[in-house]
């Protein structure tokens, strides 16, 4: 991971490709790599389609090791969707495959003239950059086929569907997984969109005949990975909740807690939760056949992920994740699980972020473009995004747009993002990450849900505004570490319950890279990642009065707690002062 | 005008009414009493279309004297098109009847319960405010034919289209004109989606029985209003283009200086521009039997308007301003002034701006939703506005939707409001004023237009950014007082040009409310004014970024003079360093 590779979509005569040495990003994996990127080399008030913004792609400082959980990659770029900027992370092959090929990051810059569909081939040889207009209009299923038939499975791919051809704000970025199947997915603010702009529809990975990078101190790394693996497996929500239920397991954890939105952020309480539970997935897989237990990639050993078999006995998508079952489920008052995992296919297929997807189809509903409950017209709402109808343009660019063009008056957006599956009313401290999180509303980016409902990381009412403010802060900076080391967010669980975990944690990269971090460094890592996100933030024009929750969950109480959102905006505005 | 009307929409049991004397809001007319009223009363956090907003309708501070000219009447609120303070300003017969009733502003407050259709009528004896779904869905000729059925045709009408009803950012508030037609609007910033969403679609107003309002010293007034008629009746400007040729006589002027942006701001010259300008629309009208001048209000000693005539003979339309037919002509590459009037029509009576509508649709173009030039794909495009279909609803948000929904990247919009008929890159005075104004893009917020190409009050280059923030300061300030007094912005010219006729207009509001202001008194109201939608605009989270234009008027050349908009970041954020 000594060397970047830059290629200029906007190149005179096509595409070209160079190579620069690390140099002044030395030692910045992931989310810091990617924010460091765009803060430096992206003018903050450009066009996010336009040949100014950059698409940086990078592991995390220990992807291609062997250490566990170290096989996330993160995607930045100024955000078509918040217009600042962007870091989505997902699992998948992609950031083992491309560490171990030596870069810490691929830059997509410029823009070329026209329409067109490129394919990016990198390996042992090099790199090579061709026009491939068999791609166009691909889902991303069909695309990995034909990287499948041509390259074989052992590569990893990353590419984009319809929806990032079409450049629309909810698209995302594809990784394949383990199984080679393109479900792991930098999901937020559209940055599948950018790699639309840059004409870039697939990127193949193929690390044949490369090693895995190598540690400073390969002994103190290996103790040091082993007594990490060893934490999480003896921390019971990774050891037990997530692998055997899958992230979907929080359904009837939040639902319980009355903070699970339903109807367009409408209660807090879903009737037919159980219909639609983790523990019901879970069971009915086993069922009809399927494994409930699989990683998003190689070396993980949570493995949070699983098969989701559909009625006819055949494997129809991954396990659905907790934040889609939400969405497309609760959100729009959509009980039926397999109707939520069509909904998931399409969305992997076409390219699109399924929070956002699950909120403008809510939103368009609360407008009455269908009903709340109504399966089939969702599915056919997300058909009209893949067929790029002017209706399917609308839900395809978020629930914002969808609010605007439909004058919906309560829409949960922040910086124009839209809500997880968190009532920032009923998890107070979750509200707080949503409302001042530099990627606009984003429960991964300060997971306050972990410490108000499931007490992880101490205590905190997650009903009253109490200590929120400095949680939600806490968990940002730890958060924004996490993202940069290329490890799964999970590890917070065992990190923040047990002090040798994150010792081991700490010592992992002191052995790799010949540091001698203490926890406050990891910190001051963190907290370096938010100030240049802020800092490009503030170059975009945002301000204090772009860190808050839509009025109505100020004024209107949620049921069945009754309750507002009451962090006040001083302490909102505290979160950042440092 | 010593009372204001409340009506609130959102009472218990239906539309409550009061009427408060002035009060605090003493001395204010026009865009001085909308402004200050939404600054003190309106949440600057709140949704455009929520119960916090109220729409302020406000005859200026001269509307219902003798004096020329005093007809105009600002409708303001939170914009849902821009986020920010709104005042729109329109002619028609509403501010002279609406001072005689002794209103010196209707404020719609609240919000009713669901879907409704109210009218509200105004007469000698008092308010009503009445149910009335006979109404829901009616264009605006419709209402306005209804009203002339039940009240005759001495009345003044206030009413939205579909439009407003469906809430779009695009919607209009109409007023009818002499000869009772919807003709005139509130245009910009989707104040008829304000209205909308109060549940009114019509306001009735009748004087019948009042009387004019009486200055303080009558003999003076009337002799300053002599003077004052005098002094437009010698300038050239608005004794002889504006009558004969109407506000499109500016066509060939602009044309001429390269700054008619043609195809979405692609050029700074249409090459059909002869065939649409005013010299050759006052022919046709004359040719088919049409009247070329008329006034927008009684009152009026300009009469820039007039009629057209269609191709069948029958009136079809007003004659269509300058900025209809740039913004539905040139803009789309549309050559045929049949159909551009047929547009303006369409426009007036779904009720909806035929800046941002123009803008809209060019943009669309620019996706390839239509070819530019194809004038009946144009009024397609609008007949799906009216249908409220998808794709009508995405265009009837905006030219800024229809950019993100569509993934546009030169999008000609400030602070999301479609930029008017003047690029900025030849114009660069007009270009500071679409920046800094806190209306968003308006070229009647600080008409530079006058100085940079037809040399009025000054000369300053329209190619070089020397003097042209200076300038944009002091006509943005004369221009805040214009639209309070009640005045059409057309009096500029002959003020600007003629310290009588300034003089004059000084003298007008001294007899009438028994003041003794000077030139310094006349602008400190002005600064005034600008100081509180500013603060609005700070509140609602405003800052010196939404101060800027689009990126590519600073990047890409415009021809024929191959020029860049030049004016400094710095240049701008002087223009309010008051």
């Amino acid at each position: 991971m000594d060397k970047i590779l830059r290629i200029n979509m906007g190149g005179k005569g096509g595409p070209q490709v160079t190579e620069t040495p690390v140099g002044e990003y030395e030692g910045l994996g992931g989310r810091a790599m990617t924010s460091a990127v765009v803060l430096r080399e992206v003018p903050a008030d450009c066009h996010p389609l336009g040949a100014d913004n950059k698409l940086v792609i990078a592991p995390g400082m220990l992807s291609g090791t062997l250490g566990a959980q170290t096989g996330r990659i993160s995607v930045g770029c100024k955000s078509p969707l918040t217009g600042g900027i962007k870091e989505a992370n997902s699992g998948g092959q992609a950031a083992q495959v491309l560490a171990r090929l030596g870069y810490a990051a691929i830059i997509l810059e410029g823009k070329p003239a026209g329409d067109s569909c490129y394919k990016v081939i990198i390996n042992k040889d090099g790199v090579t950059v061709t026009e491939d207009i068999t791609l166009a209009g691909l889902g991303n299923y069909a695309v990995v086929e034909k990287v499948k038939a041509e390259f074989g499975d052992k590569v990893a791919t990353i590419s984009i569907g319809p929806a990032g051809e079409m450049k629309l704000g909810a698209a995302s970025v594809a990784f394949s997984d383990p199984e080679m199947r393109p479900t792991r997915h930098a999901g937020r603010g559209g940055v599948g969109a950018v790699m639309g702009s840059k004409g870039v529809k697939l990127i193949v990975l193929d690390d044949e005949g490369m090693s895995r990078r190598q540690a400073k101190d390969p002994e103190a790394f290996k103790d040091a990975n082993k007594r990490f693996v060893a934490g999480l497996n003896s921390h019971p929500v990774t050891s037990q909740g997530l692998p055997l239920f899958g992230t979907n397991v929080l359904v009837n954890v939040v639902n319980e807690a009355g903070g699970f939105p339903t109807n367009n952020f409408k209660t807090g309480r879903f009737e037919n939760a159980s219909k639609i539970s983790g523990e019901t997935m879970a069971e009915q897989t086993t069922a009809r056949g399927g494994v409930v237990t699989r990683g998003c990639h190689k070396g993980c050993v949570i493995r949070c992920s699983g098969d989701y078999i559909g009625p006819d006995g055949k494997w129809l998508t991954k396990q659905v994740e907790y934040e889609t079952v939400w969405a497309h489920g609760a959100n729009c008052g959509i009980d039926d699980l397999d109707i939520i995992a069509q909904l998931d296919r399409m969305d992997d297929d076409l390219g699109l972020d399924t929070i956002e997807m699950g909120n403008a189809i809510a939103v368009a509903m609360d407008a009455g473009v269908a009903d709340f409950g109504d399966g089939p017209a969702a599915l056919k709402l997300l058909e009209e995004v893949g067929k790029g109808t002017p209706l399917g343009r609308i839900i395809g660019s978020g629930a914002g747009t969808v609010g605007r063009v439909f004058s919906v008056e309560n829409v949960p957006v922040v910086k124009n993002q839209a809500l997880p599956a968190y009532d920032p009313r009923a998890v107070q401290g979750i509200g707080v990450t949503y409302a001042t999180s530099p990627q606009g509303a984003d429960h991964t980016a300060g997971y306050a849900v972990a410490t108000n409902l499931m007490k992880v990381g101490g205590d905190v009412d997650p009903l009253k505004p109490e200590g929120n403010a400095e949680l939600s802060r806490n968990l940002q900076i730890a958060t924004a570490s996490i993202d940069a080391s290329g490890m799964c967010l999970f590890i917070a669980f065992a990190i923040l319950d047990q002090p040798e975990t994150f010792q081991a944690l700490l010592d992992m990269i002191n052995a790799f890279y010949g540091y001698s971090w203490t926890g406050d460094d990891w910190g001051a890592y963190g907290t370096a990642i938010l100030k240049n996100e802020r800092e490009f933030n503030t170059k975009a024009g945002f301000t204090k009065n772009d860190d808050r929750l839509p009025a109505f969950f100020k004024k209107m109480p949620l049921a069945p707690h009754n309750v507002t959102f009451q962090v006040t905006d001083e302490e909102l505005d505290s979160v950042f002062d440092f």
